[in-house]
């Protein structure tokens, strides 16, 4: 039984950005599914693309260039059904929160169109010089906004029964 | 701010089983610190090792030979000082809840005796032959229950000043 | 200086097929560049998509459903220029010899059009069940085969001085 | 058929430096055995203690504060048994090459005593600051040296008929 209801992948706002996730054979452990670690890291590459295709703000520039630090002050994720090699999930992501220095984000994974695993990472801004917080970039900001603001709502508006 | 209250080491219960873990040069990203997935590898292999060292019960043989699955419904970090490579951190093991078919783990990462990270992780004892769940193996609950009474508190008596 | 002389892209078999690879903030290491582990993981996930696109047989089947094992009896690679997060790499496959039970592929892996990195990998299908090597499966061999054939030949007909 | 004769452990020079190394769950792919990446990694924290524990040079100190590369050039590797989680290897260092800017070194990994995989690295100093190749440091060659000094052979003496 999971701890969250499961979302069909259809439940969440239309201008949620969702990427396509492809489970490699070194994604996956003895057991014959993703080995656990691994998902934070596919998780991460889908918000690196979304840095860059949904809010505009290169992941890679803000880190090398601009020594913006985009780490996690938390990670929590549930996980529903196993993915395999040679699945391809969806991914899709969501603002839960934006704060002075922090920003909360909550990734759903889709499989088949019903989510398997759900995330929630808050990242902090820090300068990459000392690895003390900062306030995010005003750019960034107003990109995290703008997207807020295009899906419309935090919470998804329903629920798969389970 | 962290998220948590820190420890010191010497918060734990002595009885509570720790090991030490070397950050590499691999763990670590551009940033300059673990990569936050590989402090969930990190994690791991505590606890291939706890449940061998601590509990007599070897991981790879469960997993391996009795095919029992010991993947996670749910995983939880929260970071508070970054670690580097050529740290060592001290990670210990302590038993939150014994359920029929689950097990709620707490892992308390020190660097230099102060806590820099604090995870919990359930894991779910399935069959590796239709991953669905199973009861746990009494041998393994019994080695479950003997820790936790060995240990003595699930909740740490004190708390670092924040 | 490289241990190869760098081709420019251009210079392959236009038959040879060639994927992307995008280079992410976890492939990298604190030198800034991509942790030659993981290029061997790069790697790896372009000779998946190689066997399901140019050849027509899904290496996830192969390996969950029939039980081939595509393990490597050699590896090696050469390293003439660092990629960075954010690039996006071209990798070409070569089939350079076809074995009883072996197969060695040349990867080509070009930044900007010129070669950055080369490798050479000899697969072994091996029974999963008992990991003793067999013979290619008679439509693996015949897919190997005819590509080679569709790509003329084995040895790159020009080179980029250097 | 392995492509090398496989070695004993005690045919190497007995001041060889070897160091065990755990496989890990986490190490090991949907075959049940070492993902071929992963013992690139597992070969460079080999690397990492031995620049500390053989040569008395922090491999950590020589990347993050000296700001010495020490990339690979060249990397391949040979695997004659496959490795499973649970296993303990032993991998041990001997020298093959010492250039003005460049060090061949060969690793020898250890089943219950006898060779399961050998791999050779041709790591060359590189200024972090802008990737441009360097002499190694003076301290570090002279620690090379005397480290093959110590060892006697770069090849190794005998060697397990096969």
């Amino acid at each position: 039984m999971p701890r969250f209801t499961l979302l069909r992948e259809s439940d969440l706002p239309p201008a949620a950005w969702r990427s396509p996730v492809a489970i490699r054979f070194g994604h996956c452990d003895p057991a014959g599914i993703v080995y656990t670690p691994q998902y934070f890291h596919l998780f991460n590459t889908v918000l690196e693309d979304w840095y860059g295709q949904a809010l505009g703000a290169s992941y890679y520039e803000l880190i090398g260039v601009r020594r913006t630090g985009l780490g996690y002050a938390h990670v929590s994720a549930d996980f529903a059904k196993p993915a395999r090699m040679g699945d391809t999930l969806k991914v899709a992501v969501i603002i839960e929160a934006i704060g002075r220095s922090s920003i909360t984000l909550r990734l759903h994974a889709f499989k088949d169109g019903i989510e398997c695993a759900r995330a929630s990472f808050v990242t902090v801004t820090t300068s990459l010089i000392d690895h003390k917080t900062i306030p995010a970039p005003d750019d960034l900001r107003a990109a995290f906004e703008a997207y807020r603001e295009r899906c419309g709502v935090a919470e998804p508006p329903a629920a798969v029964g389970d």
